[in-house]
C-alpha cells in the first residue's frame, strides 16, 4: 500500500522508537521503593520497566484487553513430506478456533482475551466468520525448494496486513497483542527464516515440530538446505529473505509485531514461528524489540537461538510445541501482574515497612 | 486436638490417599484425542493428568476460586543476625497484606483469588481483622542455635492450624489453595530442614534469601550447621525435626498441604518455605504429593533439592525470592488453563479435524 507519505510499510518502520529512558528510569527507581527486597520479582521487575519505557509513564497502563491474533497459512513445501500432517488440517483447525473449540480457545477463556484469525494463505476457501479476517495474499506459499516462496510484492502486502491487524486491533482498545498462528509444515520456513536471519546452520535450528520421526526429520532439514542453496537469501535483506523461504504467517506476525511497536503496545511471542517473524521485524526495525515479550520458549531448538538474538528471555519453559498462540497466551496474567505490582504496591514509607536497605544506608553514614 | 478418632493429624493422614487411577488413565486417553497434536502441552498435559487423579474424574472441576494463605511467624534464629531484616517487619508486612499493599495482593487481583493470613507465631500483637486467622501458637520460635526451636505439642499444634485452615477454606468453596509465607529469617529454618529432610550439607541448601550479604550468608549456614549439631534431628521424625529447627509457618503449611490432601484438594507452592513444608509433609503422609503442584522455582538453591526429592517440575522460572505465595500465585491461571483445556478443547472427531497419529495407526494395518 502506497500513499503520498510512502508505503504502510516504511511509515511504520519511521515509527518506531526504543524505549522512553525517563519511564525507564522512573520505573526502576518505582520498582525499588516497592514494599519487597530490591530485586526479588526477577525477570517480573524487568517487564514491568520494559513496559513503563514502551507506554512512556510510569506505571504503565494495564496492558488489557489483550487479542491473540492467529495468522493462518500453508506452505508449498508441505510437497516435500516435511511433515506427517495432511495440508487440509490448516483449515480444520481454522474452522475449530472459530468454533471455539482449540486450546487457544480455552486459554483465551481463562484470561479473557479474544481470538482474531486472520488468514494469510490458507490453501482451501474458508467461510466467513466475525472472528476472521480474510486476507488472503495467495493460497499457500510455494514450494521454496524449487521456486521462491513467494514475490517480494507478496511479502510486502503480507507484512502490512499484519500492520493493518494491528492498527485495527489497537484502535479499537486492544492493549496487549498475542502472536497466534496456524499452518501445517510452518515450522519448516520458521527454521529457514531463524537460519539465515541468525546466520545459524540449518541442521540446528530445525526441531520436530509437532511430532515427526527421524525419516521426516531428515527430508525437514535437507528441504531447508536445498531452499537456501537454491535462494541465497541475504540476510540484511529481511524482506528478501521472507520472500524467498518465508511463511505467509511469518510475514503477517512481522507485520503484526511492527504495528504493534509502532504503536507503543507491547506484543507477546508465542513459538517459533513468532521467533522467526520477530527476527524479521528486528531486521526491518531494531527497536521493534523493545515492544517484545518472549511468552514461552518452545521445544523447537530455533526458538531458543532466535530469542537469543533478540535478547529476550522466556516467561514461560514447560515444554510446549503446539503453537495457535498457546505459549503466548498463557503469559498474560503474568504480565498484567508485573503491571499490577508496580501500579498497585505501597511503598515502605507510605505503609509504614522498615526498608532493610536504607537503614543499611543509613548505618553506612 | 485429640477426639474419640485420635488426633486431628492422625486422622488427616489416614484420609490421604494417592491419584484415583481410572481418572488418571481417562485422563491421558482424553488428552490424546483432542485436537492438538499428542503430548504438544507438555507439562500442563500432566497437570490436568494430576487434577483429575486427584478429583477422581475426569475432566476434573476447574480449580477455583483459589485461595492464597499466607502463614507468619517470626524466628529466634534471627538473633543470630542470618538476615539484614529487623524482625519488626514480619508484623508490619501482615498490616500491608491486610491493607491490600503488598505484592500477593497485587496478584490476587489479577487472578480474582483471595488472600488469608494466619498468624502462627508473629512475635509482636496484631490488630483484628476479617482477613486475618489468629492462631498464635507460640510469640515466635526459640533460637535453634541454643535450644529447641518449638515443643512437640507446638509442632503438633502448628501443623493442627493448618489442617484446620485448610479444612475451613475448603468447606467455604475454595478449591485451589496456594501457600504463601511471611517471616523474616525464615529461609533459614527452611534450609534446615531440607538440609535434614533430604539428606543434604546445609552449605548446600542455604542461600542468600532476601539479599544478604557473604558475612550474613556464612553466619546463616554457621547456624544451621550449629542447629543440627546441637539437635541431631531424626530425618524419619518430621515432627521432631520441626521441633527442633522448624518454624512455625512451615509447620502450619505442612498442614495446609495435608488438609488438602486429605479432601483431594490442589496445593499450588510458593518457593522454598513451602518446599520445605512439602517435605514435612511428605514425610509424614508419602502420598500427599499427589496434590501438590510446584508453582515457581525459587533462587534459593534449597528449592531445587527439595522439589528433586518431591518429584515436581516447577511452573515457572522466574528469578523469584518473595515469599509471600507470590511464585505460587503467579501459577493459577496456567493451573486453571490446564483443567479447561482438558475440560473444553474440541476431539479430532467432533471438530471434524484428521487426526494424523490415527491416520497413521491406519496406514500401518
Amino acid at each position: 500500500m502506497t500513499t503520498p507519505d510512502g508505503t504502510l510499510l516504511d511509515q511504520t518502520i519511521s515509527r518506531i522508537s526504543g524505549l522512553d529512558p525517563d519511564a525507564v528510569q522512573a520505573a526502576r527507581q518505582r520498582q525499588d521503593c516497592l514494599t519487597k527486597p530490591r530485586g526479588s520479582l526477577g525477570v517480573l521487575e524487568d517487564i514491568s520497566v520494559q513496559l513503563a519505557g514502551l507506554a512512556g509513564q510510569c506505571p504503565p497502563p494495564l496492558p488489557e484487553p489483550a487479542t491473540i491474533a492467529v495468522f493462518a497459512g500453508d506452505h508449498g513445501v508441505h510437497a516435500q513430506a516435511v511433515t506427517p500432517w495432511p495440508q487440509e488440517v490448516t483449515g480444520q483447525m481454522v474452522s475449530n478456533f472459530l468454533a471455539g473449540g482449540a486450546v487457544i480457545n480455552a486459554i483465551a477463556a481463562e484470561t479473557g482475551s479474544r481470538v482474531l484469525v486472520v488468514d494469510m494463505g490458507v490453501a482451501g476457501e474458508l467461510d466467513p466468520h466475525p472472528m476472521l479476517v480474510s486476507a488472503k495474499v495467495r493460497p499457500g506459499t510455494a514450494d521454496f525448494t524449487v521456486e521462491p516462496a513467494m514475490t517480494r510484492d507478496e511479502a510486502v502486502r503480507a507484512i502490512e496486513v499484519g500492520i493493518e491487524v494491528a492498527n485495527r486491533l489497537i484502535a479499537k482498545g486492544t492493549r496487549l497483542l498475542v502472536t497466534g498462528d496456524m499452518g501445517i509444515a510452518n515450522t519448516t520456513p520458521s527454521a529457514a527464516l531463524i537460519a539465515v536471519l541468525t546466520s545459524t546452520a540449518p541442521e540446528l535450528v530445525t526441531g520436530r515440530g509437532t511430532g515427526v520421526d527421524d525419516d521426516t526429520m531428515a527430508l525437514k532439514v535437507a528441504s531447508i538446505q536445498r531452499g537456501l542453496q537454491l535462494h541465497q537469501p541475504d540476510s540484511s535483506d529481511p524482506v528478501g529473505v521472507l520472500t524467498a523461504v518465508g511463511g505467509l504467517e511469518q510475514a503477517g506476525l512481522a507485520g503484526l509485531i511492527l504495528g504493534a511497536s509502532a504503536a507503543r503496545v507491547p506484543v507477546l511471542l508465542d513459538g517459533v514461528i513468532a521467533a522467526a517473524a520477530a527476527l524479521v521485524a528486528q531486521a526491518l526495525a531494531p527497536k521493534s524489540v523493545s515492544a517484545m515479550i518472549a511468552g514461552h520458549l518452545s521445544t523447537e531448538p530455533g526458538a531458543a537461538i532466535a530469542l537469543q538474538q533478540l535478547g529476550l528471555r522466556p516467561l514461560i519453559e514447560l515444554d510446549l510445541r503446539l503453537g495457535e498462540g498457546s505459549g503466548g497466551a498463557l503469559a498474560i496474567g503474568m504480565v498484567r501482574s508485573a503491571v499490577r505490582i508496580l501500579r498497585d504496591v505501597a511503598s515502605f514509607d507510605s505503609a509504614g515497612v522498615v526498608d532493610k536497605e536504607a537503614a543499611n544506608t543509613e548505618q553506612l553514614r
